[in-house]
C-alpha cells in the first residue's frame, strides 16, 4: 500500500472508525484500525465485534494494499500532524506502516489485515428504510436512556432498543423495568416491508454520534441471516449486531390517558433546574424525590412541589408554578430517572400525567413530537 | 446570622474559598466552608491545614453570626440557583443554615464555627513585598512544574518553591533533582527587608489560580513566628504554611554560559508540536527522546532531530530547522520533562544550551523574561 491524503480527512476518518475500536480486548487486532485501499480511496475500519464502522477517505492511491495499526497511536499521531499531505506506505514484509508528513517520519508496527474480523460489504443488501440523520440522532438521545445498563439487568433484550418499521412510521422503544421511552417518527418514504428488530443500546448511542451529522438520509439494511443491521451514509457504514429474542409488549404498561387523575403542565427548564437542585439532597436520601401537585384556587395558579429529606445533610423543597388539571396528586420518583426523563424532553413545556401514588408518572412534550417517557413510582416513605 | 446577598457574588466567593477545602479529611469540619459576618460583609473561608483562603462578599447583614457548611453541597446548590437575591439564615440551636431563593428553600446541617481552624487575621502583619497579580500567576506556572511531586521525593524542601526577596527583585525557584526552574521578576517597589522562604508547590499552584486575576498588586506578609505566609488582595486572603529547612544552593547546578558547546535556537511552537508527536513513541521507550543538533553548512540551515525508538510499537524521527551555534551535539532527555520545559517558555523562540551528553540541557526564552529551565540528561542507550 502506498498513498497520499490530507491530514484533516485522515484525522476525521480515524475519529469515525475509532468509535468502533475496542478499548481493551484479549484480541490485539480489535484495538487496531484497518487501513485498506478501495476503489481509489482509503478505507478505515474499526470493529469491536459488537459494532463495526467503516469510513472512506479521499486519497491518491499509488499502490493497493492493507494493514491494521494500533488505533490510539495512529489517531494521536495524525491528530498532532500539521494540516498537510500525509504519505502512508506499508512494508508488507515487516507489516510496518510509514507515516510521513513534513519533518515527521514514523514507522509503526501493525498486524496483518487478514486477522481483522470480516464485515458485511457496503451496500450489498436491499435498503429496508431511509431515516433522516438528524432525526436519528435526536431519537437515539431520547430513547437509549431508558434501556437497561449492561451491569444492572441480566436480560439482554432489555439492554436493547426496539426499532419497529411499519408503513411510513418508525417506532423506537426502550424499557429497563423502571422506565419506558417510546418515540415515533414519520419516514420520508414507506419502508420496503414491515420489520421489527432490537439493537444493543450502546450500539444505538454510538450510531447517533457517528452518523448524526450526515447530510443525506441514512439507509438501513439487514443482512440475509438477520444477524446484523447496516446503517449506510455517503461516507460511513455502521454495522451492529441484532439482539435475538422477543421485546416486551411495552404498550400494556402505558396507562390510558382517560385514567389520569392529575395532569400538570410545567416549564421544562424550570422543572429541570429545580430537579438539579433537589437532587443534591435526594442523592443522600435513597434518590427519592416526592412530587406534590397542588391545584390553584381561583386567585392562585397551581404549583408543583418537590421535596427531598436526607437525614444526614438536611432537607429541601422546591416550588414551581404549574397548570394543574384534575385532582391534587402525589408521587415519589427516583430523582435520576426524573432528571433523565426531563433531559429527553426538548419542548418548552412538559406534561406530567399521574394517577395514584402507586401508578407511573408519564412525561410528554407539549406541542412537540410523538414521545412518551414513563417512570415507575417509588414507595413514599 | 441572617443576611441577603446576590447569587453570583456568593457563587464566586464559594468558588474561591472552595480551593482550600479538603477533598477528604478525617476531620469533617475541614470539608466545610466557614460562613461568618464581618464588618457588614459575608466572610467565606476554606482551610485544609496546608492553605487557607478567605473571600469577602458584599451582603446586607441583618444579624451577625457564623456557621460551617459542607462546601460541596453548598457550592452545588448556590451554583444552580437563579441569579437573584439569596437569603441565608442560621438557626444557632440546630446549627442549620436555611438557604432561600425564589422557589427554593433548603435547610442544610452544619458544624459549629468554633470547630473551624483559626486563621491569621487579615492585614495584621506589615507588608513585606507587593507582587503584581498577573506576574505572580505567570511565575507560578513557570516554576511549580519543576518542584518534586509529593509521592516521588521524600525530601519536603524539594516539594516547595523558593521565594527570595532582595531589593526590587523577587526570585522563584524549584528543583526536584532532575530539573530546575528559576524565574526572576522586578517588583514595583523595594521589599521591606530581604527575605527567603519556601512554600509548598501545591500551595503556590493554588495561589496562582486564586489570586491570578486580582486587579491590584498582591501584598505579601509573614506571620511573626515565620510559620505562615499571607498573600492579601482586595477581596481575598490566601494563607500558606512555610516549609522549614534549607533550600538547595541551586546556582551551582547551572553551567556557566561560556561552557556551552552548542547553542540551538528553535521555534517554540514547532519544537513543542514535534515533541508532542515523538512523545507517543518515547512513552513506550522509557520516556527517552534523543536530541541531535546538526549545524548547517553554507547552503543548508542547521536542524534539530528528535528520535524515539520503542521496540514494541515502532520508532519515529522529527526534523525541525534550527539555528545552531557551536559544535554538533547530542543529548537524551526524559520526554515529559522536555514537554514541561517547553510549556514553561512563552516566547516565540527558545534557546537550548548544551555541553556534553552527560551535562544538562538548559532552556531559555529568547527576548523574553529572565527565566531558566534546566533538565538533567538521560543515558543514551
Amino acid at each position: 500500500m502506498r498513498l497520499a491524503c490530507l491530514q484533516e480527512n485522515l484525522k476525521r476518518g480515524l475519529a469515525l472508525a475509532g468509535h468502533a475500536v475496542a478499548g481493551r480486548s484479549s484480541l490485539p487486532v480489535l484495538a487496531n484500525i484497518l487501513l485498506a485501499t478501495e476503489s481509489g480511496r482509503l478505507k478505515l475500519a474499526g470493529n469491536n465485534l459488537e459494532i463495526g464502522i467503516t469510513a472512506l477517505v479521499g486519497a491518491k492511491v499509488e499502490e493497493d494494499g492493507a494493514i491494521t495499526i494500533p488505533a490510539k497511536l495512529l489517531s494521536d499521531l495524525v491528530g498532532n500532524l500539521p494540516n498537510d499531505t500525509v504519505e502512508l506506505e506499508v512494508d508488507p514484509r515487516t507489516q510496518t506502516l510509514t507515516v510521513t508528513c513534513r519533518g515527521t517520519k514514523a514507522n509503526i508496527k501493525g498486524i496483518d489485515a487478514d486477522e481483522f474480523p470480516a464485515m458485511p460489504a457496503l451496500g450489498d443488501e436491499p435498503v429496508l428504510a431511509y431515516i433522516p440523520a438528524e432525526l436519528l440522532r435526536k431519537v437515539v438521545g431520547q430513547v437509549v436512556v431508558a434501556a437497561a445498563a449492561e451491569n444492572t439487568n441480566p436480560n439482554p433484550i432489555l439492554q436493547g432498543v426496539l426499532i419497529r418499521l411499519s408503513g411510513t412510521q418508525a417506532t423506537f422503544a426502550a424499557i429497563d423495568g423502571y422506565r419506558l421511552a417510546v418515540r415515533t417518527i414519520e419516514l420520508p418514504e414507506p419502508v420496503a416491508h414491515d420489520a421489527e428488530l432490537v439493537i444493543p443500546s450502546k450500539a444505538m448511542a454510538e450510531l447517533g454520534r457517528t452518523l448524526g451529522d450526515s447530510e443525506n438520509p441514512i439507509a438501513m439494511s439487514i443482512t440475509p441471516n438477520g444477524g446484523q443491521v447496516i446503517f449506510h451514509s455517503d461516507t460511513v457504514d455502521f454495522v451492529s449486531r441484532v439482539i435475538d429474542g422477543k421485546f416486551p409488549d411495552y404498550e400494556r404498561f402505558v396507562p390510558p390517558a382517560s385514567n389520569n387523575a392529575t395532569r400538570s403542565v410545567i416549564s421544562t427548564a424550570e422543572f429541570s433546574r429545580a430537579v438539579k437542585r433537589i437532587a443534591l439532597f435526594s442523592q443522600a436520601a435513597g434518590n427519592i424525590v416526592t412530587l406534590t401537585m397542588e391545584r390553584g384556587d381561583g386567585s392562585e395558579p397551581g404549583r408543583l412541589l418537590l421535596n427531598a429529606n436526607a437525614a444526614e445533610i438536611g432537607e429541601s423543597v422546591e416550588a414551581i408554578s404549574a397548570l394543574i388539571n384534575g385532582d391534587d396528586g402525589k408521587l415519589a420518583l427516583n430523582v435520576r430517572y426524573l432528571q433523565e426523563a426531563l433531559g429527553a424532553i426538548d419542548t418548552d413545556q412538559v406534561a406530567l400525567e399521574t394517577q395514584t401514588p402507586n401508578s407511573p408518572g408519564v412525561f410528554r412534550p407539549i406541542g412537540g413530537d410523538e414521545y412518551l417517557h414513563l417512570v415507575m413510582p417509588m414507595r413514599i416513605p
